[in-house]
């Protein structure tokens, strides 16, 4: 062992003695020796869920059957889960629900948004840099209204805003890079402009500080299987401002949205509140394994969950730039703190041989074709001797895997 | 016991004796007393599910965590189980994708039946005595593309249709009053007048042959916690017949519907085939758990079950006659066998009152407001005995709970 890694790897050991959040690792299945880096995609199991959902299959659904809807709190699920997340991104209870996909939750918002905006606004501003699912469902919703769909990156947003947007679309942080885009300074230019700032809040939920209703945020989406641990394709959540509740017009105004759904009446009259962004019957068993997960959260603070992930992402590019032969890899995640999410995102030319090589040897990150290794950085459980053995096992991989000789 | 009562017993035993699909009700979770009459609304548990759960929970999820996307099979499951359902509702394979809840699946089925159908089509006829959220989403999908909304009963469709009509949508069975229409002929009727028949099979799915292929139904969807027993709020699914699949033009197109999804384009492209109906990230454990529950059709046909539950009803309907104190309740459900889904439903002036009761007693059905009484029959886990049962108690409850002096 090197000097130099014998160093960091003390480092490592002192950033882990000195994390308050080092013990919450205890409350996910982490028993193999992997370094999972893939939490930004889909969130590891956290250790109770499963007895939970014992019980939700075998005696809510098998014993109690229907009497569930009411006795287990079924056909409440969507407003109470989506008031636990509410805390996570700084939202006031009320005004999250949760159910569908992020992709059909950007579709509601972004109808809705452009019903709210009013005459005259016939533009949705998207950011162009996003997760491709909200720039097609933008195209969709854009076509359906009669908008014209303008796409620019976040940093071209504020010019592209003007007296006919409607509404903007950004991710809080690109999928791709990591970069975090300045929520507070886009929402007040989206507010200037007379328009509706839409919020997709895939990676920065349960990795840092939102902050929905501090700063006027108008209409979130965000999915719940990454860093909030929900499972494969929990379900998403939908925040609408409660400035904003009475004026939402769903573009799925399913049963569930009803003022009275067991009226079954022929004409629709929407609910109060957050229940006006459900739509049809809420899938319970993937709902209420979100729900169990959520327990993990129980006495945290997301800004301590913000300090350590700055931590982690700080440790692993320095011990990236200490490891790794050079020239191989080049970060994407900007340095500066203000600009990064919780993942490290690295252009590789040999990324796809990489990737597989890391994964073989036990650091699990992601492929983003056709360069990029993503590695994603989840404060409850990723300590900081992992984020060291990552970096030091990506180095020994990018040694062994022969650079490309096109350039 | 009455004369009455024990002859309606002793024919009770002897179609049990006789019922060649007796045997599947130990498939089920129905250890206790109580006759489940609700499988129209919540399935009950098949009993391996849990066991196959815990697996997904603790090893695919837990162990295997984002390898299982592809390792476990979680990417291909919307267009695996969409095969497994097929021969259920006559479908070859290659048709069907599940995902997304009923309402969800409406609107995609009725936006793109619409751009199918062409210029100058520009009237939804609808099923006015449909569930609810069928008609709320037809009308939203009638308001985003610029038709007409033109609400009719099932009797009145064929006079509606006309070459402005673009698609009509249509309840195989009536969920109040269990009346099974006429598919093979309503959806000739629509093709007749050039447009597309849209069926929803939430209440026929499971219970009777469908026959999509057969009748040329055009794209239908339904739900899969009534009579597919897939566990609360499970996902619903979309069928695009094969010969429209390439003009399928979604108004949802998420990332899963994308033909090379990982590319993580900018631009859509719509994959080929049923994959084209899916939208965002599948709820992977809500949907395992109905691929697991599926497991309860292998062997069985359609047409037994079909034959079993025709032979509930009429037996239901003949215990009711025998037992219940003249002019108490009045069935809403038609007696020919050709119109009738696979419930009862029971006009009853005291409704509320009298369910509450029944579910007391161990009988469980369900009230849709005001007065009905509604008795679902799934013939793979309900018997003979339990009917005549069913029967019996009600007609207790009745003579218990007073007659209301309203008319």
């Amino acid at each position: 062992m090197s000097d130099l890694s014998t160093d960091l790897m003390e480092k490592a050991a002192a950033l882990d003695a000195a994390d308050e959040l080092a013990k919450r690792r205890e409350l996910f299945a982490l028993e193999d020796s992997a370094v999972y880096l893939d939490g930004n995609s889909l969130g590891a199991l956290p250790r109770h869920v499963p007895a939970r959902m014992a019980d939700v299959i075998t005696r809510e659904w098998g014993e109690l059957r229907i009497r569930s809807w009411d006795e287990s709190g079924w056909w409440s699920a969507p407003e109470r889960i989506g008031d636990r997340i509410a805390p996570l991104v700084g939202a006031a209870p009320g005004q999250i629900v949760v159910g569908d996909s992020t992709s059909v939750n950007v579709f509601k918002a972004l109808v809705a948004a452009v019903r709210m905006a009013g005459d005259g606004r016939d533009e949705i501003v998207v950011d162009a840099t996003t997760f491709p699912t909200d720039g097609y469902i933008a195209e969709s919703a854009a076509r359906l209204t009669g908008c014209r769909l303008v796409p620019v990156t976040p940093a071209e947003l504020p010019a592209a805003l003007g007296p006919r947007t409607a509404a903007a679309l950004v991710n809080h942080v690109d999928f791709r890079t990591g970069r975090l885009h300045d929520l507070p300074a886009l929402t007040a230019a989206v507010h200037e402009a007379g328009a509706l700032a839409v919020w997709d809040l895939c990676h920065s939920a349960g990795a840092l500080p939102v902050g929905l209703d501090a700063h006027g945020v108008d209409l979130a989406v965000g999915c719940t299987y990454k860093y909030l641990n929900g499972g494969p394709g929990s379900p998403a959540y939908v925040y609408v401002a409660e400035r904003h509740q009475g004026r939402f017009d769903s573009p799925l105004p399913g049963w569930n949205s009803h003022a009275d759904p067991f009226a079954m009446a022929a004409g629709f009259t929407a609910a109060d509140g957050a229940a006006r962004g459900r739509v049809g019957t809420p899938d319970i068993l993937s709902m209420l394994a979100l729900e169990a997960a959520l327990d993990v959260w129980d006495g945290v603070s997301v800004e301590a969950v913000r300090a350590k992930s700055l931590a982690l992402t700080d440790f692993f590019l320095e011990c990236v730039e200490a490891y790794a032969p050079e020239g191989r890899v080049t970060s994407l995640t900007p340095r500066a703190h203000d600009a990064r999410g919780s993942q490290v995102a690295l252009s590789c030319a040999e990324a796809p041989a990489v990737m597989e090589a890391l994964i073989a040897r036990g650091v699990v990150g992601d492929l983003r074709r056709p360069d990029v290794l993503r590695f994603g950085f989840t404060p409850l459980y990723v300590g900081f001797a992992d984020t060291e053995r990552a970096a030091r096992v990506l180095a020994d991989v990018l040694a062994e895997v022969p650079a490309s000789t096109l350039g």
